[in-house]
């Protein structure tokens, strides 16, 4: 125990050796769990991790996906807490001119007041999670096109099976790049309520400008409510249905953690590209995300500038300019890490180590070969994206976008359903028809088209060109008189896409109904739809090829960490995972430590009163009149030393903190998806909502470097305070099962 | 020893009540040493404090003024420290096209290669410091304005007599608001030479961005040498004059100080407000800086957008605008830290208990009368201050001033030269006529205009009008049809003031020339003359009342902090003073700690290749090279609870830190003039030099927070490390005094 705090301390200070530096690293399937089993108890996680393995059991079966978000069961009436910004649509939903919850915040005063989240919301508990990669691979063959189409083939029926009772919804994801396939059955929700949120100037205090940094002071939870029928089935809304009773609930421990506690974190992250070879991350370093950061850069520039003048625009560009600067920064970090860290570097040299070993090892000694061959397809990949990036953006306008889609599926209705490409099948209809009628929404032709432009003339600019798209722009100016934007104007004027009816009912035309359309975005799509479907194809090929190079190279590289006794578990993928760590902070830049708990005052240290630095009146007033109930800590140990000193007995005063913890840090290994997981301390108990992670640690998708990456959680004890103190939701406090230390 | 420590922890996590607050606090005149003997020893500083008091004694006769920084002789050849923005105008002055000492530095491989720093630089060494409170105070009367005029008049006589010797030069500075005189005679060095610079890239990376900020890495010292004529003697510069032998010089530490070490601080610093009631607080914080920052803005704004077009508005106003950017730079740290902390309600509260103390305190009780007439006489300055503010800035047009400056000159020679106005004798003569020349070099007439055209156009929007100005700017315009911008091309059209040989001959002019001059600035200043007098009268008045209340109230508030047993020392004056601390980092804002060293390593993050984070290529490749030399230490306890844990033991292995430490941050007690200060250990030794201090502390001017007050020192063994393995100036280093721990 003693080891493993002065190596966390080294590790704070940011100057070890590489070899030591994958402790905590990893996004663990739970049924590894056992196999980690030391490496949890040297870090205080005293829950028997074959209780963390069986997703039947407490905690996991507490722990529930909103398909974008996690989320967890923290009551035996169906409560679910998760993030404010997991939960924003549905607090959105229910805001009204007469009733702004997302501005005042809401709380139910009794579960009869408690509205729909919207019909689209949904709350997914995985009950089961198997292998099944012999059924993917079965029967696939060598040709690198049916191979491919085989193993969608073979994923379709396994999930038709499975969703054979509509209260399930199935997936079967690739695990190892295709090494391993696993089927996941998920229980669907389908009646989910509005039970209690902070206004969104606590909810998501500091906005985008404090988005991916920290220090941090977000109330980011929300708390929702799972209903299903009379009968305890799943249902869509109505009146009388009934809260639903989870297999179990999380015990909430309203005294939360200490910097050095372990704590581990379960949920649904996303994607990672870890096990990416250096090519990869070379071609994405230097290439793709400069290329996309560029354009992305260009347009916001392009939709914030038309936003200052047009008010319409800014209403229905607001949701997407709020994504595209998460994502720019997202894109920013990953630069300025490239540039921080030589990951790169670090990577060719462990790549080269595993050349070295592979030549070496007896058993994989012919894997050099397949290793070589997959570089090989990956030069061929990356020739493809860079090939199709201009014309792939030469379609960016939404009206074309609809209009490849609509086209699209009259060709793929002429196919049985089992045979159709994903997002074109039965099952995938409504979601489809949604987004049709959603569109006007955030769409205004002046963005559109100049985007669209930007996009053209970026393509035009080069010579990698599609003859049909050519002759379309070409189409009556063969005198090359007629500008581009005077083209692109005659298109809208043109076209009834804009009308969301026309839109709805192009689903149900069939192909030569398109084939013969003189509405222009229509005939686009036919004219470039033999190339769309060729590069397609192109694309498919090449998968078929890696579905085979890639399996190969990482059964080689699963041996190889094996040999080292490093961690193997599989990149993100959208399934349950289990991560652990220790609370922490980190040495940011040189001279600059991030202690690991904020508090109550940083709020006013912040507060302007200027969005989105404009915390709530009733918040502020609390805290000046230092109200903080029974959810103070006197001390916290901030830094690594003082809390290694506590444990020596050498501090007579132990260093201060006297506030509500607000947001902590740990070192757990999270990704986009992990928003709203909770944050468990070593009993399996819940001190926290993990909602974000540090600007330093955007490149952590690629490689993870333990000094710096750190997951940014919503303390319990702030959660519980806002309860007690500012909100009055004793209700909900007595639903919890709330536990001491 | 250990109370000291606990003590300085609970400081450094800002937790603290504001009674213990005071530690550290003090800009201390030598002589009051002796009297905070046990202070310095608590901190650990052992050199004792009856040396420190005595100005021939080393080490406080190795300590020199620059007039606007301080510096320190390290040799027994004249060697002298500072600075690299100290000596910035002596790099300039000897940069040229052929070899620009400004971009790449510059080193004298002997002393017949060190070059003139230029004709106006000067060393002064405070030789002796006098109590002359009498002698100034002697029959001034009771009338206001005649009081004032007896001080100055007593006080020019003085110096007068004081630079019988033109060796010296002489100043009567007031102490504790004018209850106190001293008489400062300063031997001026006059030979004075450039011996060793870093690169600007280097000496002040970071530029504008890092000013007032941390964490620093700046290479912020130049090393200039003092000459004398052969007799010893003060001399012009003149080839064969031979270096200053001083009385004594410092000795360098090469091993540094570590966190938590004791240090003190010699040096001039400029001005502090401290002792000012809370009424001038208030006016300061919510009228003075708001409205001065946002004409300083609008200033800033205008020059920019000016240059941005213009390459010779470009160059001729980047000087100024860099020192506007700092003064901005300032306004903002004020406005801010006033924001953070409320220093009115601190001071408010002490201030309120002063009163009660006086109510009850038998030999202080009259001083409560004292106190309100003194408040009385406050609010008339703020009235006088506001009054005269839209006319004074009426007349900031540079030509204007210039015309002001030259007939007042014409004036004042009317009477004998120990009865004018300071800036206005024999003495100031040099400087005036410099000032007149060096006009063209940061003067555009398109810009000087538009400046000006905005403060007569804040002039002319309210109602406190002057009628000589008035009439001015409507003549030959009854009918009100020429608009101002217009009326002042005129101006400029008509004035001959822009000529620089016309502009130093109305230095020779009598007040009739400038009577009958058709030149218009000169036809304004004359017209605006009678009503600057009267304004200027007023202030002296005011200043007499003054020069009475404002002792009296320094009596009654020296009584109340001695039986407080709080610390009396006067406020900053531009007088040599000493101040110790600790070596420390601090909580910066809530979970943000700032530790007390930066590293090598730190520039290499921030080096981005663009200016001002373009460090030289020799700096980054012995960086790079890990070549560190004997420069580099393992460990400096960064965090308080560490170097705590030392001393305990309780840390196996010591918190690393393995590069060469580039600057630290102590807790003394500065202000803009201790630039170039040497830093000294407890044993007197040099360990750094002060060269800024954090913008939380920029409010330390009103309001000593010692929680957030941390000065900024380049490291000793920084600079010791930049001479010996980037520039290998081993021939410097031999003339040191190096010692080691």
């Amino acid at each position: 125990m003693r080891n493993a705090l002065i190596a966390a301390i080294a590790l704070s200070t940011g100057m070890l050796p590489s070899a030591v530096a994958l402790a905590d690293e990893g996004q663990w399937q739970p049924y590894q769990m056992p196999s980690i089993a030391d490496k949890l108890s040297e870090r205080g996680i005293d829950i028997p991790a074959k209780q963390l393995a069986d997703l039947t059991s407490y905690p996991m079966n507490a722990v529930v996906g909103l398909g974008y978000c996690t989320a967890s069961f923290v009551s035996p009436q169906g409560l679910v807490v998760t993030n404010h910004h997991c939960a924003y649509r549905a607090i959105q939903y229910n805001s009204k001119k007469e009733h702004n919850y997302l501005a005042d915040g809401f709380l139910a005063s009794s579960k009869d007041k408690e509205p729909s989240a919207g019909p689209n919301e949904r709350l997914y508990i995985t009950e089961a999670v198997t292998d099944v990669s012999e059924q993917v691979k079965k029967d696939i063959g060598e040709e690198p096109l049916k191979r491919y189409e085989n193993i969608q083939a073979n994923r379709k029926a396994l999930i038709k099976e499975c969703e054979s009772d509509d209260n399930y919804r199935c997936s079967v994801r690739s695990f190892h790049n295709g090494l391993e396939y696993y089927l996941i059955k998920q229980l669907i929700i389908r009646d989910v309520r509005l039970v209690y949120a902070p206004p969104e100037s606590a909810g998501s205090f500091g906005g985008d400008i404090d988005n991916y940094e920290y220090p941090r002071h977000s109330a980011d939870f929300t708390f929702l409510r799972a209903y299903v029928g009379k009968d305890g089935k799943p249902a869509a809304f109505a009146e009388d249905n009934v809260p639903y009773v989870p297999k179990s609930y999380l015990k909430v421990n309203a005294d939360g953690v200490k910097a050095g506690d372990g704590v581990f974190v379960a949920g649904y992250p996303g994607s990672t590209s870890r096990y990416r070879l250096t090519s990869e991350l070379k071609f994405a370093s230097d290439w793709l995300y400069p290329t996309l950061a560029t354009r992305y850069q260009l347009r916001i520039d392009t939709i914030e500038a038309m936003s200052a003048n047009d008010k319409d625009v800014k209403i229905k560009y607001a949701g997407t300019l709020a994504g595209m600067a998460n994502r720019m920064k997202k894109y920013n970090g990953l630069l300025d890490g490239f540039k921080a860290t030589d990951i790169t570097g670090i990577k060719q040299s462990r790549e080269d180590d595993f050349r070295a070993w592979l030549a070496k090892d007896a058993e994989y000694q012919s894997f050099q070969t397949q290793f070589d061959e997959l570089e090989t397809l990956l030069v061929e990949q990356r020739l493809q994206r860079q090939g199709r990036y201009y014309f792939n953006n030469a379609q960016s306008s939404e009206l074309l976008a609809t209009a490849n889609k609509l086209y699209r599926l009259a060709k793929e209705k002429q196919k049985p359903d089992a045979e159709r490409e994903e997002g074109y099948q039965e099952r995938d209809m409504k979601m489809f028809k949604a987004r049709l009628k959603r569109l006007d929404s955030s769409f205004a032709i002046s963005v559109d088209k100049t985007l669209w432009m930007q996009d053209l003339e970026a393509y035009l600019a080069q010579d990698n060109r599609v003859a049909q798209l050519d002759s379309m722009l070409n189409e009556g100016d063969s005198d090359n008189e007629i500008g581009l934007s005077e083209k692109l104007d005659a298109l809208y004027a043109l076209s009834s896409l804009t009308d969301k009816n026309k839109r709805l009912a192009w689903m149900d035309a069939d192909a030569s109904e398109f084939e013969t359309s003189a509405d222009p975005f229509i005939r686009l799509a036919v004219a470039l739809y033999e190339q769309n479907m060729q590069t397609e194809k192109d694309a498919k090929t090449l998968a078929g090829k890696l579905s085979k190079a890639r399996p190969d190279y990482m059964k080689a590289v699963i041996a190889y960490n094996k040999a080292n006794g490093w961690p193997v578990y599989p990149d993100a993928n959208g399934t349950l995972r289990i991560t652990y760590g220790m609370v922490d902070g980190y040495q940011s830049t040189d001279a600059l430590y991030k202690q690991p708990f904020t508090r109550l005052e940083g709020i006013l240290a912040k507060h302007t009163g200027v969005e989105p630095f404009n915390a709530p009146a009733k918040l502020l007033e609390a805290i000046e009149a230092k109200r903080y109930g029974s959810h103070a800590v006197e001390t916290v140990y901030q830094d690594p030393a003082s809390w290694l000193c506590r444990l020596f007995s050498c501090l007579d005063k132990p260093e201060s903190f006297g506030s509500v913890p607000v947001n902590f840090l740990s070192s757990v290994d999270t990704t986009g998806g992990n928003s709203g997981s909770p944050v468990f301390n070593g009993k399996g108990e819940l001190v926290g909502l993990n909602f974000d992670s540090t600007y330093e640690a955007i490149t952590k998708d690629w490689f993870f470097n333990p000094t710096i990456t750190r997951a940014v959680h919503v303390d319990i004890r702030y959660i519980l305070w806002m309860m007690d103190e500012v909100d009055n939701a004793q209700n909900l406090i007595e639903e919890l099962d709330l536990v001491n230390n």
